[in-house]
């Protein structure tokens, strides 16, 4: 009987061959309490909410945390698409991301029960509960998505954000010599004027720190022109990424996403 | 003699061959309408001009709702495109996205003529006035292509959104925790810190609100250089699809933008 | 001997083989006089400048529009590239944009000695001084590319304008109604909070104006988020523009400029 | 001796086959000492790490330099990766970027013992000293990467910052003449005003400036709307570059990364 209930939360939880009705109820029951979830930590934090509803959102937070535990153990008994058999090969499962996002959405639940702890410790693993919104990778095809395009062009964009952070730290170290006799307050070192820096170069401009000597601001509108340009370098990669997967998933990956012609045996992306 | 009155109308509003002269005077006509009258609601709510000209405000947005409610009703007898027949046909045709626009723009001022209505309801239908501008959609080719690129691209879009909300939760969440401290009044719940979130990968970074503290800055320093990378993507994505959009029209569909070669049939956008 | 000076000048100025020395050393005078002449209308607003340099910089102005009156002249009587012949001929010539802008570049120096002025006309024709930098489009390849580009890019770009347009009326109307009543001062109309509408969705965000109510925040956020991604499109094309541009340019417009493949004959940009 | 030497100490520092283990780790650990001779630069100037670690941060200054001085001096020997002889050959190898770049490196150090020398002089020297990171350049593929596309896009770069230039020109005049009245502070000369139209049209928008008359609004709104989708187009074609850039090298620069076919010979990008 075991083995039929194995098999029953195997085609449930894993859906092998992708319609079977009843797994995709399941798959949207989880997805529905994820997100229910995460609405009610963050609800938690509005004192007026949860000075009313403190007990439902406790109880809410128990009932759904049961949920997935009980989830969590059925996946590592049923042992995944693989099928993982036997102690060393479900401790093997275990340790893949998708699985250690499902551990690290009750643990913080649990660990307090267990270990001594502090209040800052405590504070941290109620941050930690906020982590389950990874869990939602497991359904939304849209982050699998921006996963991929991330890979994908994870050599540009390291090259990208490598060419960002040389900018940063010669736009910050010059704005310290340039600004920090007028403003000794808001230029007071370089690790302090970087925060100038990424909040000049990332176009926020908040404006609690700005130059005021000619010379500086002579500086900062040189670095804005040049280094705007790059800090937006990483973000039209992604942009390109997305696009072109779009492209390739239209046209099935085979043919050119441009002209529908098929493509050569060489192209990989 | 009815049906010669429904057959000049329907030449004149709908106008399926495209080159009626007098057709596209009514359409320049009932353009301009548009414009004047939303003119008309946006100057309305400056003082200096409502109060010296108010009787004339009045008095254009009366005639250019009777000029509207007319064209509405000759476009329901009409029946569309498809010279619908009947009630049914009436009706299903008073359901089609233009149509609604075009009943929302002149329905908030007879509203209140047939239901009791308290102060906030009217201002709100005050406010739907404004939604007239839709009705530029049936005339303008900008709004079309806009929503024809939006639909194209739509999956890329709803990917990027997505990670962006995601994105959002992550960082508002960890802010909260990190500066909810030093300054309880910004950050004073999760929901509260989601401003500040937004404000800084937006990039509008207007300045009433961003972190203080060392811990906070450095966050926000992470946060900024990964997340406006991220926020930055929906405008990349619709930025190529206008750009795709209008090489395809100039090449006539028939080549592609990119080589030159003759695309095959299968291909629709 | 007239004749023969015409023929001088039409060498000098319009260079029809391009490669005539001289030729290319009065191109090069001209651009290094509008330049100095335009640093020095820039350095004359400065006080410290104008006090001191006041003569200098007054004889300077007097010699470079003298310069610019001779030049002007001698284009019109050797009747630009075309030789334009009679007054007929010359007075079509005039109208062409580039003697315009040279036109412009002196008219406001002489118009004061033809015509009664005061002091308000006075300070726009000193500011009209400053559209001599329009004169370095004749030499200026960037300029020409820029234009080209936004030629060849204009349906484009117009249909981005006007959903920015539309997206503008309705954010900033949108936001009056919700936040007029508790900042009288920033929205106290339409127009008004059009300010706020374009400083926020350019994401500029200076900080003067921004929402304070908790749904004014709300739809800051939706408008932020969505408008944005709209007004970045315009920049985006004009990228994709120049970038197009320049791969044309560089395969020679007859092969696609990624792949080297020959070009078919349907295509145009 | 000294031949063998040299042959040792120019396969440790060249390299010629890219694949000496030893090699592999003299470039390591040399990045690892830039890194941290930045990292040590940077700290010096908090005034709480300065003082308590003081000495080991001069300390490892000193070190660091020596190592450097004996790396550019055994480069000079070596002769590089094509072994230059003589005293000619070597002066000019020491002319070449990358060995500029170390001697730039080290000289800061070595000149305030060579020449007299006075305080704004040693300031800058401290300055130069942060120049190291340029040193990066000679390990860091980013970098070269990064300055490959930087030449391969100079002549639209070239195009659109020209354009931006003349942009802000225009923009900051016309802001002068019509803000200075209101706000004879900020927008004292054009040069003045150059700072607010910088800040605008960059979107960083730190609120220090920003015009307040309805005629200043309303121009400030038009030159966003118009400057801002400008200013963008370096990033694009930044961003064009690197995507581009990425797509070559993943298919071997030998066939088109739209169309999949077989590149040409003469194809050089």
């Amino acid at each position: 009987m075991g083995e039929s209930l194995k098999e029953t939360l195997y085609l449930l939880l894993e859906d092998p061959e992708g319609r079977n009705p009843r797994a995709g109820m399941v798959r949207i029951f989880l997805m529905a309490l994820i997100l229910l979830n995460i609405a009610a930590l963050i609800l938690e934090t509005v004192r007026e909410v949860s000075l009313v509803f403190e007990f439902w959102l406790k109880a809410f937070e128990w009932l759904s945390v049961g949920i997935f535990t009980v989830e969590y153990l059925a996946r590592l008994w049923v042992g995944g698409p693989g099928r993982a058999q036997g102690l060393a090969g479900r401790f093997r499962y275990a340790l893949t991301p998708l699985m250690l996002v499902d551990l690290l959405a009750i643990l913080p639940v649990y660990l307090p029960l267990l270990l001594p702890t502090d209040l800052i410790f405590l504070r941290a693993l109620r941050l930690m509960r906020l982590m389950r919104v990874l869990k939602l990778g497991r359904y939304s095809e849209a982050i699998q998505i921006f996963c991929r395009v991330v890979v994908q062009k994870k050599e540009q964009l390291v090259v990208a954000c490598i060419a960002v952070l040389i900018l940063l730290m010669i736009a910050s170290s010059l704005m310290f010599y340039l600004e920090s006799e007028a403003q000794p307050e808001a230029f007071s070192s370089i690790p302090q004027s970087m925060w100038w820096a990424i909040v000049t170069m990332t176009t926020v401009g908040y404006g609690d720190v700005y130059p005021v000597t000619g010379m500086g601001r002579l500086l900062a509108s040189v670095i804005a022109l040049l280094g705007i340009a790059m800090f937006a370098v990483p973000a039209g990669i992604l942009s390109a990424g997305f696009v072109e997967h779009g492209d390739a998933g239209k046209t099935g990956d085979t043919v050119c996403p441009h002209c529908g012609k098929p493509l050569g045996p060489g192209r990989t992306d």
